[in-house]
């Protein structure tokens, strides 16, 4: 049996991303999202929603460009800290202890203790109701050379990015590898 | 050390949802995608990409509407299935053994054995490129009772989500609780 929970923004698995701005006075901040994805393969494009008020949103609006930091699970902690407070009141840098550092082809700081960085260029932005849509052009992805597979891709394992789950508010680490996409489907299609 | 991957849509973590949605002669389809997420919390809404040759595609225009169904590590290969294949040619619910129940508030089928399962109605597209961003309002979601958690709400554990790599195309299950949202960073907060 199902129940219904009515309208609301409930769905598993979302992301925690730390998006990175520098303010009208150059101070470097970081803001903790979950409402985003990639949403467009060519050309690269990753969305992310801010809410208007939010001191990373006039930030980005002046300086056209963010990156997106994926937290591993050991900053966990840090990561739930940058979307409590605000970069208006506080240097979330200072406070976490982590590491600003001017991003290559964006006017944004990423964080260097996140493995994988993500540089994007504001192309557009969408009014949607309290939340506003920025879709950023990806223009670079760093990722941590210790966080590489056999293969030299990103190992999801060794990354280990955290899964937010709406409503329970909780979060989770990666768990065990389920198998090849683009692969393990064909079991079922050479049965059609 | 951080290793430059260019510009590209890698990202960790992206999710692994079923869309689905009835054709022209209402025949019932699912396709997978990952290019999604939560975008507004009010009014709420979500965001899924697709090309416009998906079959899906013409579909979800027609109705104006289209459920997001998060399927259970327990179907993977369903899941990876039917975004190896297309239902212009295949119909993925007999070859999956899935079953298509017609949801309540939108034109759409949802899938019965995916555990969370969110109806939306199509608001606004968004031309990025290759893909096309579907906004849909969320108008009820469904949750299967034997994936709440004792404080009556969806827990992440029970409903296991499929968690997808880019680059790598790997697919992941959920991990351990790592901490409560909102709540474990205040212990940096009030060091500051």
């Amino acid at each position: 049996m199902k129940k219904s929970f009515g309208a609301g923004t409930l769905a598993f698995p979302t992301p925690v991303w730390l998006v990175g701005s520098y303010d009208k006075d150059g101070k470097p901040n970081v803001m903790t999202i979950a409402w985003g994805g990639i949403c467009c393969s060519t050309p690269p494009c990753m969305t992310v929603s801010l809410q208007r008020p939010r001191y990373s949103f006039d930030a980005i609006m002046e300086r056209g460009g963010y990156t997106i930091n994926v937290p591993s699970e050991r900053h966990v902690k840090e990561a739930d800290f940058a979307g409590i407070v605000s970069g208006r009141n506080v240097d979330k840098f200072a406070a976490t202890g982590l590491t600003p550092v001017r991003a290559e082809f964006v006017d944004a700081p990423y964080v260097e203790e996140c493995p994988m960085v993500i540089e994007c260029k504001l192309v557009k932005t969408v009014e949607l109701g309290v939340h506003i849509q920025f879709i950023g052009e990806v223009v670079d992805v760093k990722v941590d050379e210790s966080c590489l597979g056999a293969n030299g891709q990103p190992d999801m394992e060794k990354v280990r990015p955290i899964i937010f789950g709406p409503m329970a508010r909780s979060y989770h680490g990666v768990g065990e590898f389920l198998g090849q996409a683009f692969s393990i489907g064909k079991e079922i299609k050479e049965g059609v």
